[in-house]
């Protein structure tokens, strides 16, 4: 079993009260950076951060390692507009960092970043993939999309407190700079993601359509903003059978909304429970109270543990999270780096947080 | 275990009657891609070549690929300076292809591709490392720096009539073009490489000290052109113990050289025997004929192989020549793509074969 991971970021993030930009705009940058080389190695390798809030809740990259470390999937990284270097391998795709969707062009080359995914995505040897994703911002510019193509659904966040009338009022600005409505794009996928999305998007759109394309069983591993690219697939006319494989942690927040527009789009939702409220680990604790909640493909990476396995996961994601600096006995933690970020790259106590 | 894997390209492959350059340069630019997408993928999945000469005789990754997936070592390849894309994930270093070794310099930017693969190197989590290499054209690059450094020792070749008077004409010409003679780069590695070297020889040296200054212990996958960068460390006056892991196939063809080297070096060798001549089968049968016989970290993938698992390797191989398009009982072969190199991309029958 393979995961292919594009992984890259937005300016998008770096909107006031959306994510934690003003706080700490570097650190942010390098998250995705971070978030893989921890998939790739266990730990942050070459990036300066280590993405744990200061709550001591780690990124989503943490579990979907402790299931790697536990299964044994491979993992392909791509580049889909990272910021920053990192020392895990990536196959580009020539995305650069997507601009603040309020600017008119969002994502200048989307259908060049869509052809190249695509052709990449026709040339894994698997029958089967899990697709995920890493772009702090992400909630924000899957809303952006799903507003253009005319879909009506909320997005979830890693804040326990969704920001997202902030949101709705941010993609509104978006919408407007690129001289469109909502429901403008509709049947028009790449041209909403070009508007008002990101690169991670065009990534991942590229990477499914090329991959269903060979016949290739694809799970999308991710909440709201798998969500999105699905409504992009299907506002493309793809009619193909998809999985999206998300965690409890979103699934239960959005409270049957989710089934809803799945239901909606022909997608099948699994859920899945890797128990977290069975310890007590401040780590854990943090997940269950709504914090992160999905990202880099958790929920897909949960989905292909067998109920058996679930309590080694829970060990192994113990054991990174102490790799990670993190003292799971301690709600005080000792934090090596906090890097608090809106979308899974950990999360803030407050939307307004001034200081790391 | 993870095996880390710099691969590039040197337009020094391309000189007549070292390597099939004349006959097909494009599908020899396109051979490390290929490599690593086998070693990654199991196949060439981007890359539009199959290294495997018109003799049946497939690349070392394929061996490489063979025991990774019986001993399942993790893979980081490096982008040390590839001339064609591939789907496999790299991590840059900033390396381009290098120039011909008769150019006065041959890798511009020695110095800052050695310092960024340092760095590299100082990241790994792991506690030992194989570092391996694929480059066509490699030995010969590897008789230049052993030259420049004043090491007197000949070097291997995937031909089974090794053309190596023909490359030390080209070492004395490349030698000559730099304003350098033999051994005018003792204790100065980096301009040995610079002058009359490869991006890989950088990116690997870097690595190796890099991860030698962390602790960890290194195992150079490889034959001659290990030797030559063994020699680039000790020229830079680091005594860390060091070990080469070749094959017999290397190792009986020099005839007791490569031990006396490594003696002098002060490097462990380690030689592996696959056992290929326990089989009936084509391509086996040109590895014990003296084809190809070392690359893509082929004897540092071997030497992780227990005694007992030798047998799944073999079958393990078998199958791969299979799905890259070899007929094993007939020595005719059905070849999809050859693609004739001098250095581990397969061989030749003869050294100025005049088509693909």
């Amino acid at each position: 079993m393979r995961i292919v991971l594009p992984a890259g970021t937005t300016e998008t993030a770096r909107i006031e009260g959306i994510s934690a930009a003003g706080a700490a705009p570097t650190l942010l940058a390098h998250t995705p950076s971070a978030d893989v080389e921890i998939l790739e190695y266990g730990r942050p390798t070459g990036a300066p951060v280590t993405p744990v809030s200061p709550t001591g809740c780690p990124t989503p990259a943490a579990v979907t390692r402790a299931v790697r470390e536990v299964v044994g999937f491979e993992v392909t990284v791509v580049d889909a507009g990272l910021a920053k270097p990192t020392a895990a391998p990536t196959v580009d795709v020539g995305a650069e960092p997507g601009a603040d969707i309020r600017d008119p062009i969002a994502v200048p080359d989307a259908d060049a970043i869509y052809d190249r995914a695509y052709t990449l995505g026709t040339t894994f040897p698997d029958s089967k993939l899990v697709i995920g994703e890493t772009i702090p911002g992400g909630t924000t510019t899957a809303l952006g999309v799903l507003t253009a193509l005319g879909e009506s659904v909320g997005v979830s966040s890693s804040l326990p407190d969704n920001p997202l009338e902030r949101k709705r009022a941010v993609v509104e600005e978006a919408l407007a700079a690129s001289g469109l409505e909502a429901g403008d794009c509709e049947s028009a996928p790449i041209e909403a993601i070009r508007a008002v999305g990101d690169p991670v998007q065009a990534t991942v759109f590229g990477l499914l359509a090329g991959a269903l394309e060979t016949g290739t069983e694809i799970t999308l591993g991710g909440g709201t903003q798998m969500v999105a690219i699905a409504a992009a697939l299907r506002h493309a006319g793809i009619e193909a059978s998809l999985t999206i494989a998300t965690t409890v942690f979103v699934a239960e927040k959005r409270d049957g909304e989710l089934e809803a527009v799945c239901d909606r789009l022909d997608c099948e939702l699994r859920v899945t429970d890797p128990g977290f409220d069975r310890r007590d680990h401040v780590s854990m604790a943090r997940y269950c109270a709504g914090e992160a909640k999905e990202g880099v493909a958790m929920g897909g990476a949960l989905s292909l543990v067998g109920d058996e396995e679930m309590d080694t996961v829970r060990d192994r994601f113990e054991a990174i999270c102490t790799r990670l600096g993190i003292d799971g006995d301690d709600s005080s933690g000792d934090l090596t780096s906090p890097t608090p970020t809106d979308d899974h790259g950990g999360s803030l106590p407050q939307e307004e947080d001034s200081g790391p």
